[in-house]
């Protein structure tokens, strides 16, 4: 274990993800809107009960389903992403088969190195972004760079934790988009094609936990499970928990 | 102005925190829990439609009353707050005759220094919180800490985005608290005479203008303002504003 807390303490999930956003500040890979952003989804979070709903439990097992059905599945990765789950999502590219690529909103050289060597300390094998030989269109140059064997050759994406522009532009090149974001509200989730809306410490081992449970089924048992999710109700279930759910309590 | 952001710009509010806040790392006044806190208001005013609610400035006016009622009113500055609204304290401590007192969750010297310096260069001409030379009971030594002839000695306190333990700790001495707070289920509030769930932005500026327009009020009149003020009734405004408000546009 990374850090002293028993798993049982009702407050494990916080102080692990603090001790992840520290280790991330002092290595370099949370910038200061990625401390903001980590703060906004703590809100959230804390709004929805700090637990996974069941329409994010959907969501995820759909998200397996689609990730599993891609031909070239792309896991996209940035520096609160790095940060916060950097073992959980080469996991999750193992588990699947997919590309790991690190895309900056701030990009940096030293930041973009910074993530891919943290991502092979958790185990990756490749990590693409460094290349950054192809564009995707709408985005101003820096924002726009991906590689051309990455995320821009993909047909499913999963773009946890982006921003709004981006997510909006990789709609429009025709990507099968899954974001993970805790506001159901924002761009993002609403561009997607499966919004997941839960804590990324939560969501993307139960994606991996069900890309695993599927690993036998058949295109047509996957295309059902993709079928079958409703990303309009579960958005809405998200609000409604937003709206209703812990503030009754 | 400090910023080439035009005032009438629909992210104008938005767009001038972001600048503070940098300015805030850039001059170590604002912490990485600062920043992390920063993202948590944002969502919760994003949550309140970015506006100070009826209820809020029902507060604000109760908290100008009650500020100039004391025989000595102290104003709890932050990192945050140094950061976020500066001037604005400074100018509401000249407005109601209050002292200014620095305190922070992470006590550093270094910190303490940066921060007196701080509201020193946007006008103040005295700063407590540096001798430290009492405490607060039931809270640790450093966090403990406050100046003898400041907090400890005053009757009226101003602590906005303030730790919940602190605010306990202070109204168990009998201090009457004012706490300025997005979250209105948070302890700060729950715990505080007046809970005032509004953006500092927006806050310590309206507090001002309230106490500006009481200046002439009678001792009385002043005291009706503050009887006048239910606090249950705001903490439930804003629940249901956060519950209710945005969400349904």
């Amino acid at each position: 274990m990374e850090t002293d807390v028993p798993r049982d303490h009702p407050r494990y999930q916080s102080l692990l993800t603090r001790h992840r956003i520290e280790e991330g500040v002092d290595r370099g890979i949370t910038s200061r809107q990625g401390l903001i952003a980590e703060g906004r989804g703590e809100a959230f979070d804390y709004l929805l009960g700090e637990q996974t709903i069941p329409s994010a439990d959907e969501a995820e097992r759909a998200a397996a389903a689609q990730l599993l059905l891609a031909e070239h599945a792309v896991l996209s990765v940035n520096g609160n992403v790095a940060a916060l789950v950097p073992g959980e999502m080469v996991e999750l590219a193992d588990a699947i088969g997919a590309d790991l690529e690190v895309n900056l909103f701030n990009r940096t050289d030293e930041r973009m190195r910074a993530i891919a060597d943290y991502l092979v300390a958790h185990g990756a094998t490749e990590v693409k972004g460094l290349a950054a030989d192809a564009r995707i269109p709408g985005l101003s140059h820096e924002r726009g760079k991906v590689d051309a064997d990455g995320i821009y050759d993909a047909d499913v994406v999963l773009v946890p934790l982006e921003d709004g522009d981006r997510a909006e532009a990789l709609a429009d090149l025709g990507k099968t988009e899954i974001v993970v974001d805790l506001n159901p509200m924002s761009r993002s989730p609403q561009t997607a094609a499966i919004p997941v809306v839960d804590n990324i410490l939560r969501a993307v081992p139960n994606v991996t936990a069900h890309a695993r449970d599927l690993a036998d089924a058949s295109r047509e048992e996957l295309r059902a499970v993709v079928d079958a999710f409703d990303r309009e109700a579960a958005l809405e279930a998200a609000e409604r928990r937003i709206r209703t759910g812990t503030l009754e309590n």
